[in-house]
């Protein structure tokens, strides 16, 4: 019985898969300020017009460039392993796999759309890209691509993590990219902020309005923003994960999976292992696809299905999604990838459809649900990870009460080696599980309340 | 051209591979105190006897137990990757293949030899294992083989490393092992340090003495000591790395390497994959093969081929290996598993023999390599592998001056991500060489002035 599967380069995806062909009822468009559906043009100064093609894309399977599957190469396909020691610590009937994509030279999924990401902005005749990042994962995966395609890189890092994470900011420096603290004098936005509030820590928003601000007032036209999650375009690279997962359990003759599970920030990791399964449900599979989400931040198990800009400085369209309001500032979890507003339109819209069945889970059961990982599989995860993990092991006992072999297949989306102060907290004590109330959610959700409204209508029966 | 050679699991090498068979000139034996052999009764305090039986095993084929390759599955095969991108960087004609040993999950080839040792003291009714560890990597690697194999471990740290790496406990913490700063007041070596020192930083030669003491003295005698490097057992455990190297690049029709190129501090992870090549260069093939070593910790390229102690406080036995005697103290370099006064008795006799070709590297060359690497083949290696990988550019060079398309094959011993405070100082300009002075090399060298000296007879030319 294998316990890990690899496939040969020649065996790996050369087709991204795109969901939105697929989905019952079509994605609702961005809007702009004035409510009206934004086009195309009125992004070409944030994003290359390649991208922003994929972003409205209608195709079902779009070709990965040569060059990209050349660099992709280095670490893909991932391996998919089957987690036989968990199984027996848990004395579950079912059988558990997952795709470990801890293995990239960035520790995370984040490289599968950070390098197509780049390679689309270098075909563009871009030089520079600008970005944010509030964990860590996506700022160093975007430093590592810049570095292998020749591209500057300037990252944007919410002040907080940047003085509580300085190997975050070595691992950057080392790809040859460039780390600021947020908010910055080097912005306006920044400037505005700082003058209000010298000693802020800083916030995603924060960062988000900075970075996007270096690409569009860069003189030289040649710089662009480039972001890590919660767009169309970024779901459509991640699929990898899903296609190759599929083509890997063909491979040991495991023809149907029960349970899909994958933590859910903004929507990426758990987009890229779980749509090709989505399709598979559209059309008639029974599977149960669970996106996981702190129960700090609720975005998906509690709140609306709205359209919400994607930053705090309200400089983005306004996306379709489960949002908690985009004034929201969730508590300091350690799993800083989780801690987001919104969520992924395609996401949300399949939320919205009935194809999805997410959870929410405090964070001290996801770092006992860690430490039991690693202790059985020997893999130390990610903080966001641990959230997928928790599910499983809650999955795993219900198959056992049910006497049922289940199989069930997770992203192991990062490893956990710049994260540890979360274990180290979690071994002294010191972590506290954080429960969302009722009246802080109505505060956060009334900036929503005179947006417009996206239909919730369903057409699909899941 | 594929640029990642991976193997299935039913491609695994089934068995290690002892040079011991073939080194032209017998290995010769520890010596006790009294300058007579050690028998392996008297090791078996320290090593359960299955190990010591491999230690002194003149096999040249030893079968690795179908358990143990259960667990080496869960990241081996390690992939073979072709640097394509350093290529080019360099202009060079040479092709530069390394085995990725990174991808373990503690990070390192250490648990190549940690889940073997963990796994034949288990069979031998052994509960815990002692270690120690300087840098972290081996600690690392144990307690994550204690946790997969059920056994208590206890690892001495370094008190300076144990201190500056806070996060390396955590992960072993993760891994259910204990880590204790040493010299600490749970051992009769410990306490007398202590006593005369209460101040010191430790040192690796005290933190092996605790180790073995905490071991030998256990009262129920279910407690053994366990070693990352040195040992014959060690250097076997690792060839897996090299026989799966030569399966890979079989694969892709490259019959003939050209140079073998490892960095050495204890010798295991240059041995891992050099040793089957060294069988090949004793039976006529022509092939570079390099041990690289810092200059500030010359021990191949500097020191004597003596009889000497594993430890400061001289509790080992004496082995037949360069050392620069048990007393020498190495300059405070980032490479903290290159620091070591000695060399395994395997690579020192091979190198009396004329088989390889030590090269010593300046440690601000290293870390320069280390930059070009992460910049181009994408991976942030360990301060210890960089002596690898400047050697390596050195060699590609070579080769572009001679216009020779010579192939360069290399361990990728490690990541880097655990030790970025080099790094750190390294860009802020706050790294220095250190040249061993004559004197200080004349000085430590006295302590081994008194004891039996080993022949250095060699039988063969190469």
């Amino acid at each position: 019985m294998p316990v890990r599967i690899v496939l040969n380069e020649d065996e790996i995806p050369r087709q991204w898969y795109n969901l939105a062909a697929d989905l019952p009822t079509p994605l609702q468009p961005p809007l702009g300020p004035d409510g009206n559906p934004i086009s195309p043009d009125m992004l070409s100064p944030v994003f290359p017009m390649n991208l922003i093609e994929q972003e409205v894309s209608q195709e079902r399977w779009i070709d990965i460039p040569e060059e990209v599957l050349e660099i992709l190469y280095r670490w893909r396909p991932s391996p998919l392993h089957r987690a036989v020691y968990l199984e027996k610590a848990l004395g579950t009937p079912a059988k558990i796999y997952y795709k470990n994509e801890s293995l990239s030279p960035a520790g995370s999924h984040k490289p599968n759309t950070a390098v197509p990401q780049a390679w689309y902005n270098k075909q563009f005749g871009i030089k520079k890209l600008t970005t944010e990042t509030g964990a860590g994962q996506w700022g160093s995966a975007l430093a590592f691509s810049c570095a292998l395609l020749g591209l500057e890189c300037k990252i944007f890092m919410v002040r907080i993590s940047f003085d509580q994470k300085p190997f975050r900011k070595v691992m950057r420096q080392t790809w040859g990219g460039k780390c600021i603290a947020s908010p910055s004098s080097e912005t306006q936005a920044g400037r505005a902020i700082l003058e209000k509030m010298p000693d802020t820590p800083g916030s995603l928003g924060i960062a988000i309005s900075e970075a996007v601000e270096a690409a569009v007032t860069d003189p030289t036209g040649q710089t662009r923003y480039s972001l890590g999650s919660v767009l169309n375009h970024v779901m459509l690279h991640q699929t990898i994960i899903g296609l190759e997962a599929k083509k890997q359990l063909a491979k040991i003759g495991e023809n149907k999976v029960d349970v899909v599970i994958g933590c859910a920030g903004g929507g990426s990791n758990f987009a890229g292992l779980a749509f090709p399964f989505v399709a598979d449900k559209i059309h008639g599979a029974n599977i149960d696809i669970i996106p996981v989400e702190p129960t700090s931040c609720p975005t998906m198990t509690r709140a609306p299905f709205a359209y919400d800009h994607g930053d705090t400085a309200k400089m983005t369209p306004l996306l379709p999604m489960h949002s908690l309001g985009h004034d929201f500032i969730p508590p300091p979890i350690h799993a800083g990838g989780l801690r987001y507003h919104g969520m992924a339109p395609l996401v949300s819209q399949a939320i919205v459809e009935g194809l999805l069945s997410p959870q929410a889970i405090p964070q001290v059961e996801c770092y006992e649900s860690a430490i039991l990982f690693a202790r059985t599989e020997g893999i130390i995860i990610a903080p966001e990870t641990s959230h997928a993990v928790a599910s499983v092991i809650r999955e795993a006992n219900k198959a056992k009460e049910e006497g049922k072999e289940k199989v069930i297949l997770f992203n192991l989306s990062g490893h956990g080696l710049m994260d540890l102060a979360g274990y180290e907290k979690f071994f002294a004590g010191q972590l506290q599980d954080y429960h969302l109330p009722e009246e802080e959610m109505a505060k956060s959700l009334a900036a929503i309340a005179g947006l417009p409204k996206p239909s919730t209508q369903k057409t699909g029966k899941w």
